[in-house]
């Protein structure tokens, strides 16, 4: 059985998942160490690492690197930051087909037009494709990926894009029809409000993804009582606490012009070992070297 | 004037400067951010963030592209970690053109065989290479980053190896005499001790480089004060923030069912987005989009 | 003096210049060996060896990386196939960046939409984008590869698009207003006429560049003599000889079940040793290896 | 059935098996067209492709992308080409896992010290690892691979370092007993005298592979006739036939100051196109371009 349809399984098996983000395998093994069900491969948080913008800067082998590493580093499912496509259908189709021997379990794919701007962004560039063109995108990945059962998730902008409720359903419906597994629903408002009134809306042909980070108030247990949300992705939150933690320990060595104050807050030499799998070494030294 | 002789300028200029580690663009943007002066390009850092031991299963093509991206991003210098150079003077000749290309102030080499072990780690592989073979190397290293002026530092590991302070101080003079800049003692030592020996006894006649990992309260005003320091490292501190942050982020997240509570506490998406240089793209959106 | 630099003086100097396409580093050392001005780091070549279509199906990250390698390889200038320039303004300003840092000496950049089909296919997807929104995308070129000289040519292929004489001329003219070094004008024509036609009627502003694949009879003493060609782009002779002559090798050693016909027609393991630079190597073990 | 799982059954129905060397995926295409059972990524032709010496200069890294684009391109097996190991056992069992997940069916290792020389360099460095060592590296192989299938091949270079045929024989019975699937016996003797002596002696346990580069004259029927050889693997000659024809086509371009005359020798556009996979593209352009 392929990691998709584990994740195939796992999707029917719970009411629902919850996935956090990661950009390094290091991020992967502790989102799987957490307890996450699986790892969401941001581009938002992967374009942030390598010091650029979100908006089609990173390439398609940039993220497929790291995504296939994150696989070979976790056990859990792997979902894939597709972004736009990298392009058209026939884009879309090829990677797919690599992204599919790298191993991920599920695919989030956006219906804005290439090169991409991130979603939260005030003021951002948020076109959106024609519906039939993305459809033939969608049925491109469902094609390409159907054999290792990778989970296709249509990621409907309409919200971002200021579109209104009854395009994002409209669209939402349309993917469906095109073979989508899942509708990724997204907002930039402040409040719930939006996401919750499409979601009532929503007749349930297929289960909801949320990325719940303008409105976190918007928790897991409301997300569950709907009854219609079958993923939560948590988008970037493992970036911004290292980024906070970065920043405030490096001010303080500066401050103090050495580490011995941030020395027991943050994690020892050993922990870091830990996670990088000494204890396997050590037993494949025992085993194999002489 | 490359960025290498500028580098060589501020060694001449500073009595001691400080680094710090990054294995990413992001983290080397925070580096800079915080008034380092340079970035150290720790390979302890980018295997971890790969997931895998220290121990020479990243290869130079990982380490150079990520060194390159971070000399792409920051304007102050980047210091390589060559490890164990790669192989033998051959590679380190080969690695040392390709990491001038991209534009490296300076790099570290080390005496140990490869494939290395990490220094910090108990009951490690640590074998140093015989003097003659690891002066070639610091000579080909001298001759490839020549013209660049490319900071050349031989990191002594006698003692990570248990050798003791003669054959440390045997072989860092005999590494000077084949062309290093500079010496970086390393110890694991719980104490600055070992350290401090062998700054007293060493002649001064190349500036020494410490690591002060496992003897954080041997402070840049010590290291200063031996005034025979001109470069000290933190190898590690950013990586280990980010690992205790992003555990409790996401334990806390786990424990709550959503992230309401750890908002707060983390960078705001704003902030990341700051940090991508949201700015110069909407200055470049200005002037060149149409 | 930068790449770029030296190639803008030659430019100068030599009233046509003449490039040969590569897409490894071997190849661009042949294309030196035998006396070209400049290596064509083609994208059609590149994505062949891929074994995929010249269709944006290779990323920005693919070719850059081999663009850098062949520049690290051969001492003459290395002109960088930008295609569509990856996406948008923003893209191409990113990409220049970081292709200077990686030594290119021109690039060339074509003004249809992304994702791009390759010219010369029946039936491709040949769309052009707006003379405004391309003016941008050449801007933001000059802006971002401005400091290190890198020559700009911008590519018109309204004559591969079926749009006419006209249209290319037009084009041709706005894209020299907005900064461009250089025009190249593409057909797939079967006969120069429709070249032969544009540059007689181009006022010659800037040099053309010409990629004469579909009319080979269009050689150099003809550029030549039109007296506005300043540069030939022969864009995948090596690949396309490779490609025969390696079909009929394994032929033939799969016919004789032996290699020992082939063996004195193909070039000797001596001839590939010398081209990967043994005698340097040789030279680098005697002073370094001990 | 995993890809090599395939191979192990191919390489029992057949009584011998051919394979051929390619350095790229389109290198890889041709191959599989011309009727070899499987491609050889061969360390040799890539190393020339980058433009360097087959001496450990280029990684692990190069070597698996280039390895696992092979593989996502063609349908028959690719044997990965992993020197010596990359370093020691763990670096052998640690790539082993990253190729197993690129889809190889089978490796070659060789019992050399890392970093290697080229076998047929003359004056080069050949120095053999200890047995127990290089036993230690086929267990950390075999334990790797085993569930994917993978066929470790152990490639004795006694010969090549000149240590004679005994020490050849003991070397290839204990890589038998550390788990080898074939024993790889290379020679660079002007005669196939040395590798037919030394078939000749060995007692068959395992199947024998052969490198016929520098004796050409031993072909198939002769391998065959010999009943212990079960792999035949050309090494090079794709690439030679290569650089032979880019060289003669240069050299007529730059003669002729045109292409006309080379133009009906070398492969057309149109095949190279075929090449890149056109057809299978205008199917995708049908099915999900709208």
């Amino acid at each position: 059985m392929t990691n998709a349809h584990s994740f195939r399984s796992l999707l029917k098996k719970k009411s629902m998942a919850v996935a956090m983000a990661a950009h390094d395998p290091l991020g992967a093994k502790l989102v799987e160490e957490a307890g996450f069900d699986a790892v969401w491969g941001s581009g938002f948080e992967l374009s942030a690492s390598f010091g650029v913008p979100d908006a089609s800067l990173i390439t398609m082998t940039d993220q497929i690197e790291t995504t296939r590493r994150m696989v070979e580093t976790v056990r859990i499912p792997v979902i894939a930051d597709f972004d736009t496509g990298f392009g058209n259908a026939i884009n879309v189709h090829h990677a797919v087909r690599r992204y599919a021997t790298a191993g991920i379990s599920a695919l989030v794919i956006e219906d804005k037009t290439y090169p991409k701007d991130t979603s939260l962004r005030e003021g951002g560039r948020q076109q959106l494709v024609r519906i039939e063109e993305f459809q033939g995108k969608i049925e491109a990945a469902v094609s390409a990926g159907g054999e290792e059962g990778i989970v296709i998730i249509a990621r409907v902008e309409a919200l971002i894009a200021g579109l209104g409720i009854e395009e994002a359903l409209a669209r939402a419906a349309a993917y469906c029809d095109a073979g989508a597994d899942m509708i990724l629903i997204h907002s930039k408002a402040k409040t719930p409000y939006e996401i919750e009134t499409f979601v009532g809306r929503w007749d349930g042909r297929r289960p909801i993804v949320i990325v719940p980070t303008a409105y976190p108030e918007f928790d897991e247990a409301r997300a569950a009582a709907t009854g219609k949300i079958g993923l939560v992705i948590y988008g970037n939150h493992g970036l911004r606490a290292a980024v906070a933690a970065m920043r405030q320990t490096f001010a303080q060595i500066r401050a103090d012009g050495g580490a011995a104050a941030v020395d027991s807050r943050i994690a020892t030499v050993k922990e870091i070992m830990e996670l990088q799998g000494d204890a396997a070494m050590r037993e494949l030294e025992k085993r194999f070297l002489r």
